[in-house]
């Protein structure tokens, strides 16, 4: 039987804690995370590009979840420091990678092939690679950390590479049901809901604006398909009741 | 003398660690503080609408950074669990505040003033309000703990709110130097400038791809202007060097 499989990413930038670039890896892995590996991810940090912190919070995260996804710091500059630390966190040699050089070497062309692109095949020794089909650099797992780098389109073309290292977990579905109300109207009887059924189903409520529409997004998250129609069943009673209008229902929405 | 200021942003919400909803808040909060309290963000946490979860975090970040900022969860859901988190987090009750009460009954009116609505005006005993401008909800401080709601144009009306009990710091200074190359091409002597004013200067690296464009960022921070303008001086001796294309000098982007 399959079990709950957990995991939490590790933001690792100046520029994104700074708000100069917006971070867009989290909600790309967590989806591709959860709907094709069935594994959750809990917790997400976002720190700068300082070795003492990377090491501190790799060990920490590697340590509280089945595993830990880092994005950035794996490039030819002297900010990219991510595969040093980590060597660092996990007392191994950081070294060239046979394979990720030979990789490397034949995409750059000898000539080209510079000290600068030469780093990128440095890792922690015993490191596993994550094969890069659109610009060839790697990345890497070392014990159950992925470590990928911070371009979202590169990120993304690499991230079914990851899938050979995971196990998979229990698929957590959804189900979202938008209402046009507002939450305080709501809100007695979903906390009674979400009480009847705190063992089996996450149920959040989420207010928006748009389109000129006021309404609430409730969100119902479940591993059983089971107690998850057990609660719409339960929502839709509440709304007749409010005679509230029903926007949508969506299945497996993020 | 102006010292350095620092904050960490606990983001509160199982939607963004799914992946639903992209967060808006970091940038935003990031930025102001930045640029108008001279308040630099080191660490941004994302975590799931735990009680424990949350305590933890806060009694960690609140304990490590001069200030903490707190988004989402203080809505009258039963998922917004921000407050009474942050109540037991330092031990005080858990309580209305007759402010926030009076606000929020004159908001909503004595009729439409539900349970719901009655929670937001529940706050840790002794927290002090940040207004709210657009939906009267207030947010609190809870000694160094600023709490905010997670939605956006709401957490935007309020940010001003939140300068009465911040201490000013020293604000970080930025440059940013679009190049057309590629960052194995300067890498090697990007890292030596970086290392000469290491004490002073932050020298990030940023590839990327727009408008058919290929290009790198060089991101320069530092709160002297003096060490800021000799950093640049460097590096275009280094683009005059390479016969590199310079794209734009922009200063203080984020």
């Amino acid at each position: 039987m399959k079990k709950k499989v957990n995991a939490a990413i590790l933001i690792i930038g100046n520029e994104i804690l700074s708000g100069r670039t917006q971070d867009k890896n989290l909600s790309f892995i967590s989806n591709w995370l959860n709907t094709k590996c069935g594994i959750s991810v809990k917790e997400v940090r976002i720190i700068p590009d300082i070795e003492k912190t990377i090491i501190e919070n790799v060990l920490q995260l590697s340590k509280k979840f089945n595993y830990l996804f880092t994005t950035g710091g794996i490039g030819p500059t002297h900010d990219d420091i991510t595969a040093q630390s980590i060597s660092k966190a996990f007392n191994v040699k950081y070294e060239f990678h046979s394979e990720a050089y030979e990789i490397l070497e034949k995409y750059y062309g000898k000539k080209k092939f510079n000290d600068g692109r030469k780093k990128m095949a440095k890792m922690p020794k015993g490191a596993k690679l994550i094969y890069n089909p659109s610009s060839a650099a790697p990345g890497f797992i070392t014990k159950n950390v992925l470590s990928l780098p911070g371009v979202p389109s590169i990120l993304n073309s690499m991230i079914e590479n990851c899938k050979r290292y995971l196990i998979k977990g229990l698929k957590v579905h959804s189900k979202t049901i938008n209402l046009n109300t507002v939450e305080s109207n709501i809100s007695k009887k979903l906390g009674q809901i979400q009480k009847k059924y705190k063992k089996f189903v996450d149920i959040g409520s989420y207010p928006f604006f748009r389109l000129g529409k006021v309404g609430v997004a409730i969100v119902t998250r479940s591993s059983s398909k089971f107690y998850l129609k057990k609660v719409e069943n339960d929502l839709k009673k509440l709304v007749k009741s409010k005679n509230i209008k029903l926007f949508t229902i969506k299945k497996n929405g993020k």
